[in-house]
């Protein structure tokens, strides 16, 4: 498979996990069927959003390429009759959103590196694309955003985005390396944290 | 009249309309009068500069043509004093809010239409307008965006972006016409479904 | 020293302390240590990202010049085990906040009146640089932004923003001129409002 179709393929398996956290937290706080798909929607795209205000590429990718915004009006759809089948999984919005991050992550740090950005930058843009929809998602249902509160969660995103800015510059690494171990590395610290209850230093 | 006098008096409307939602809501948390203006400008600002964001067009159109600025600091001005006339009236925010609804779809769809963007944009664009500005409202009045919740709101501003953009394509037909029957459809659904309380179905 | 060097370093310190006031702020939520940084980072860097999007000046100056964020970030370390000693100051946030508003605010108008902009611009993207990052600050939080709330803040800035347009065009006024007075008008314009408890009329 070419490189740019599995970028591809992540992009749209963020876009739809993301899109499942969007509408299980709509649903959460009892939004009606409009307002559970927009904030899949917003809660999908809100980081790549975000990410091509800051890189001055407007207008956004999604105004070309229709696949993100039907992944996710599609998926939000899907969740919405099927919310007591999520709420029985172990935790879904965690898992979930643990997935997205990871995903997006590594494809905001591919897209900065591909722009010929420098580190600083690539690390503020992949953490930007994994946790600005969450952000947007939380915000907007009244709630201080989740990656500010307890837990491993931006720090996952910003290491992860340091993996793939070593291995992108490494002599002999395929062009596939650094995407997929940045998501694997960003997406375990998260879940691992969740499991272990590992956490940062609160000013108590 | 031209068409773009027409565009511009329906523009300035639309900015004062919204002006009123953000003043009262704004009154409605106690703020002070400087908050009460600023809440005012950013309801009646707002979704216009999101649109224009997303287009790629910085500076906003508020730079150069101070009239948008004026009209919501005088409306907040003018709503300050009056807000127990505006009290006793039927709903007002709700209203003022579905004028404004109508008429910013309208001119959103109108503005990413004459950019010579596709449907998809069309629609994201012109319900952006329509409720940008509430939504960054009721974030900084620390309430989920009424939008967001029940009753039938984006969903007639995205309907009407639908109607003008048939219209819009339709041979034969005059130019006012795609703008007046949207921003007539989408108010006209948004106060039909307060009066019959109607709604979308929610997740309950 | 250079007239670009003083205004680089005014820029640091509004940085500091707007970045004070922002991981004040967080630690008040009990947010952990990485949501410090990023919130200090966010209030830090959030007026003049705001700003630089509506002058349609992306990507941001801190992509390049990583000075700001070193600041940021080294400023919330210092302050998170430093909570104790900082209560103890007489209203911390309110003072650290205050000459965050000056010193961002006569930069701003500094940086809006270089790029050409006349009188209602250069207010406008004053303030907004000014109380831009202290809004997003409170919005993450989940507070009505103190700006909005009662006391003179936001007009201030606006005050403070007339002076330096009047003091830049008249003529034989040394260039550091109009910074010093905008900075130090607004500043103690804030701080003598808090002191003598003045306020705007609210509506209640």
């Amino acid at each position: 498979m070419e490189f740019e179709a599995v970028v591809f393929v992540m992009d749209l398996a963020g876009t739809a996990v993301f899109a499942v956290t969007g509408a299980l937290a709509a649903m959460d706080k009892k939004l009606d069927m409009f307002g559970v798909i927009v904030l899949a929607v917003i809660t999908a795209l809100g980081g790549g959003t975000t990410r091509d205000i800051l890189m001055g590429r407007m207008p956004p990718f999604y105004f070309k390429e229709y696949s993100y915004l039907l992944v996710a009006i599609v998926t939000a759809l899907f969740v919405f009759p099927l919310r007591p089948a999520f709420e029985r999984l172990w935790k879904p919005i965690t898992v979930f959103d643990a997935l997205g991050l990871g995903l997006f992550t590594a494809l905001g740090a591919q897209k900065a590196s591909a722009a010929g950005l420098s580190f600083v930058p690539v690390l503020i843009l992949a953490m930007l694309t994994g946790v600005g929809g969450g952000i947007l998602r939380d915000v907007l249902r009244g709630e201080i955003p989740f990656v500010l509160k307890k837990e491993i969660y931006a720090s996952a995103s910003l290491l992860g985005a340091v993996v793939f800015f070593i291995l992108n510059r490494a002599p002999g690494v395929p062009q596939w390396m650094p995407l997929a171990l940045c998501m694997i590395f960003t997406t375990a610290m998260r879940l691992l944290s969740v499991r272990f209850k590992l956490g940062l230093p609160t000013s108590g």
